[in-house]
């Protein structure tokens, strides 16, 4: 039976999945700890021994969310490809992220508003600013190289997450709009994100 | 003194300019009855008088706020102009829209979250459905008159609402951004609106 209990790491990783799940499901980012607890089927008391407090374990799951991409990007800006491409590869990867994690704006406007100082520091230091810089100097490079237009990327940068944002957040707007349908799937959020990317390539292409 | 007493329509207007302008203060849609009553210099009964309960309060505001912005876009759909020229002013519009009323996404998604069915359809068909179409009907005649490319009018408008809002629902990524600034003042919300309104126009012309 040994081999059934899930190791700490395990048990961490499956409370943040727990509360990711919980908030896409029920669209919304009030969701409580009993709540998480019962789906990562473990005690309660668990968060509070891995991440000291709920709060804790949402930027906990900002940094698990986040990091992946600011990785990712990390790659791409060494990639050897063009601006254009780099730039292409980036906005799919955002169209990407609201896709799966449509709470992600909302629960940074949620800690932001009332974590602690340093938490909010945090998140401004080493999530948002990582993301933003990234794609400032992607566009840096296309201006240099005569590919894009020269915009102002930190203009460019609310676009982008803003578009991206826009069809995954809104549930219910997207209902009205096109006709009582639940939400995007698979094959509307392809549809999104080929004509995003389109549309802000159009206007950052010189 | 009795020119002092506020008329009947007076009282009704100043609560909802209370409570429109206590959104935009604070930067939360959480905003009390106590509050707005006090804003108004009015008794808070005044609000279930007006407006049967906090709820119609709100949906009255977002009558208010929207309402504006249908009536202005069925003159703009009247106007002798090109389609390029209808969607720019249309497009304008909506940044000005949510610079002045940056609540706007937040309180629809808290209503109809929260709100009676008759209250959300009402949101739905009279205040979203409207505005989706009249920017539909300009891309239509845009693509008809060989203006514009063949984009699907639903998803551009997701475009449009995403990146109108994304600098001024997000004060705190704004501020981390742009290196510590509290909000978007007047300079840079014209900056915005006309790199934006570049952006969708280079998305959509042919």
């Amino acid at each position: 039976m040994a081999e059934k209990q899930p190791a700490k790491g395990t048990i961490r990783d499956t409370l943040l999945e727990a509360a990711s799940s919980l908030m896409r499901e029920l669209d919304t980012i009030e969701v409580g700890i009993l709540d998480i607890a019962a789906r990562a089927e473990v005690n309660h008391g668990m968060i509070r021994y891995y991440f000291g407090s709920k709060e804790g374990m949402l930027l906990a799951l900002l940094d698990r969310d986040v990091g992946v991409r600011i990785r990712q990007l990390g790659a791409l800006l060494r990639m050897d490809a063009t601006p254009t491409e780099k730039m292409r590869i980036h906005l799919e990867g955002i169209l990407e992220t609201y896709y799966r994690i449509p709470y992600l704006n909302r629960l940074i406007q949620a800690m932001v508003r009332d974590a602690s100082p340093e938490r909010v520091h945090h998140i401004a230091e080493e999530l948002l600013k990582p993301i933003a810089q990234a794609q400032h100097s992607i566009i840096q490079e296309g201006i240099a190289a005569g590919e894009f237009r020269k915009v102002d990327p930190k203009l460019f940068y609310f676009n982008t997450i803003g578009s991206a944002d826009g069809l995954y957040s809104n549930r219910f707007t997207l209902s009205a709009v096109f006709g009582g349908i639940p939400g995007a799937d698979d094959a509307l959020h392809e549809r999104y994100k080929a004509h995003t990317v389109e549309t802000l390539m159009a206007g950052l292409l010189a």
